[in-house]
């Protein structure tokens, strides 16, 4: 092991698959990089292997390892989020100096990364909750990364950051989002919102399945040719890779052979969780994290199944060519309002907690690296970069094209699926949200009214200022509450 | 003010309206009730204004209230929810003596009566934190009363309470539903399901509203008569009532002139954010709390209506009869979601928490007293009481015929409105979930295998047992996990 001389520019503890991958990316951009694990094996064996690749400082303990940091030394924390990333915290302050700078690249929870701040803060210490998206391949070749944090650290981190993330037309995936948790925030909206985006895409598959009577082989063709236009995105792109392919025990088409009950790690569940919190109605996320739920509910499954044998409706394409497109153009539409819902959201957490976040600025950096890059992010980029109040996303002139020239097809799309028994809980949630906030006038009004009437609850008026209540018990007047 | 001996079978503290008509329900069942409120005026103009409809003993010091109740002494706290109940709470506790019981009924998240219990049974008291439904008017005629906490407090308070609450062929709406937060979190459900019952109403409303073309008078009318079949409930009669009112202002039809924003006071938020937790697919819950954030988001509203003003399709109903049918079908079948998902959540908590909540028992207390009460929870109560570990309500005899009748109409109009452009986020979402759950196969293995080919989060196979892992950027071979 080397002496330990203060020579690394930024150094990284946690050398599982993420965290030896970014220091990868990082060595191989030039940067002189720390290394430390807690079992000095992965260590040893990230410098056995990849040693060629850069300049690694490796250390066996957490003390070396601090010593082998420049001041203003930056190191990246890469373990498990939740009480493991609370451990190693601890264990590094009392090594760092004021000024030092903790990033936290796990996927913490941005309450945690909020408090975290705070205490480090009170140590003269900078804490920067960073999200950072595109898994294991993201992490070597460039991922789209999302530090939070202070203003200070980022001069530190920026310049680091922007050189190992995606570039896209000469623009680095990384910005600084805003203080303390914005960075986790964000992280976990991206999330939620691949939650959406993968539901939407495996709907549309059920639905070319059952519509087409086609087998996964043929569907990939479909996607492949749906990522040459505005659908152009890294989830398309797999998904036609995906179902392309054959399973090598059974010859069976791959999709055929995995079980139907999907998993998840939780930021689809916190994203619709703070989105209750902050009032913003995020349908798309929260049928998509349902979804996930409801496929593993084996039991439940086994008993519908068997109490209604024949529920299913009838179907019948009779053109193949306009079914294709029609699922194409509800495909995007829905992927619109789970765009526009998630922003909103993005809006909102900013707006509470008071970060600042720039929502042109975060859709720049999702245009590479992470799992939901898309062509589509750059459209999202110049809507806010044009009208960076603009109300909702689904208004702004090339969404609001796109969505109105599929309105028909969006539709005629739920329609089919309700009528042949095809599940679309997000398609279908999606067009509702559409239509509600488009109506003149929404039902909510009867609500109100049921609420004054069972609990004096009051409600407001289209004609005048203020809360009313009717004494529905007594004399039915009204009276101003 | 009467000399404090302690001659009160129990003691109601926070004399708002809730509180006070809980008072008079105790007094006017015999029992002698002290009372006590912060400003003693509420106190004193209860006395005066209720004094002769039993045995009151006032008190205005929290001492005094104490003194005037027998051994074990019975506390109700009747004050905000938070910070004010800590501080009745904190302000009592040291005025009470091992074995007395403060009950909480106030709508307490369940989470925090967990806290105060074990705090409190810290100091030899009971907590029993306990669920009251049915407004003001419940409190005061006859509630339906889920209380928590320990059996031994139960002894006491359940003669008390079943003596007050609602009564349902001569069966009290009220039981002891577990250990420590199971009354609350039994509450809060119950609260969630009125959140969908309501909205899924609503949607009722707007779909006759835009397919008949008919003023809420002339659907009042069919409202009244739904509520002599399946659909009968306090809340279908309210609509029939709140839709058939005239505002005296202006003549109109009153629906008419409420403001279309609906407002929340946070327990359909817990819901949704419980459910997400324990991994339970509330989706008509989740779709109506959003509907009601989403209808007050007035700008975004008035955006996507200036930029798509001829987004709605075209509708006409033919048959008007028999699309009233239809869209009662559609309406039963959506509630029986919404309650199958409500119950589920209940079971997921129940065990998550080790409470060993009776299913039945809940739906017998819902019969009556409450928002929600309905000749449909009977049925339930059937239910569970035949088939306790029944896997979902849907597919119990009953339930599973009313949905197999009615999935042709449900379909219908779950189609119909996605084609004129009329917003039924709950419907469609409870039709979406019906049809997930009876699938044969869910686009849930494609979301499996899309995560494994961009994150390696591995797959189980419909084959064999284990987890599996394909190398998707090398040679695609499989590897077990």
């Amino acid at each position: 092991m080397a002496a330990a001389r203060a020579t690394a520019q930024i150094g990284v503890t946690g050398l599982a698959v993420m965290g030896r991958n970014l220091a990868r990316n990082l060595a191989r951009h030039g940067f002189t990089v720390a290394v430390h694990n807690r079992s000095p094996g992965r260590t040893r064996g990230l410098l056995a292997e990849h040693g060629d690749e850069g300049t690694f400082v490796p250390s066996e303990s957490m003390a070396d390892f601090v010593a082998t940091l420049e001041r203003p030394r930056a190191v990246i924390v890469m373990v498990k989020a939740g009480a493991p990333t609370d451990a190693v915290i601890d264990e590094l302050v009392p090594l760092l100096e004021a000024g030092d700078i903790v990033v936290d690249c796990g996927n913490a929870h941005f309450t945690d990364t909020i408090r975290r701040e705070e205490a480090l803060r009170g140590h003269g210490l900078h804490f920067v909750g960073t999200g950072v998206s595109g898994g294991e391949e993201g992490a070597l070749h460039g991922p789209s990364i999302m530090p939070g944090g202070s203003d200070e650290s980022y001069r530190k981190l920026g310049p680091i950051f922007e050189k190992i993330a995606a570039q896209v037309d000469g623009v680095p995936c990384c910005r600084h989002i805003g203080p303390d948790g914005a960075g986790h925030f964000v992280k976990m909206v991206h999330n939620g919102i691949e939650y959406a985006d993968m539901q939407l895409i495996a709907e549309a598959y059920d639905l070319l399945r059952a519509g087409l009577s086609a087998g996964p082989a043929e569907l990939a063709k479909i996607f492949r040719r749906w990522n040459d236009g505005e659908l152009e995105s890294f989830l398309i792109e797999i998904t036609a890779d995906v179902l392309a392919h054959t399973d090598a025990a059974t010859g069976r088409p791959f999709v055929d052979v995995v079980l139907d009950q999907a998993e998840q790690k939780g930021t689809g569940r916190w994203t619709v969780q703070s989105a209750l919190d902050l009032g913003v109605p995020i349908t798309g996320i929260a049928e998509a994290t349902f979804a996930r739920s409801l496929s593993g509910h084996a039991d439940q499954r086994a008993a519908a199944r068997r109490a209604f044998p024949d529920a299913g409706g009838n179907w019948q394409v009779d053109d193949r060519e306009t079914f294709v497109e029609d699922v194409r153009r509800a495909l995007l539409a829905s992927k619109i309002v789970a765009y526009a819902q998630g922003f909103d959201h993005i809006r909102a957490g900013s707006r509470e907690y008071d970060w600042g976040v720039d929502l042109g600025g975060t859709a720049t950096i999702w245009r590479g690296g992470c799992i939901i890059r898309a062509r589509f992010l750059d459209r999202i980029r110049q809507a806010y970069d044009t009208e960076p109040e603009l109300p909702t996303l689904l208004v702004a002139p090339w969404f609001a094209e796109q969505v109105s020239a599929g309105v028909p097809a969006w539709r005629r799309v739920v329609a089919d699926a309700a009528r042949a028994g095809v599940p679309t809980p997000a398609f279908s949630s999606s067009l509702a949200y559409f239509d509600a906030l488009r109506a003149q006038r929404l039902p909510a009004a009867l609500i109100q009214g049921l609420r004054d009437n069972f609990g004096a609850h009051t409600y407001r008026r289209v004609d005048r200022d203020g809360s009313f209540h009717t004494r529905w018990a007594a004399d039915r007047a009204e009276e101003a509450a």
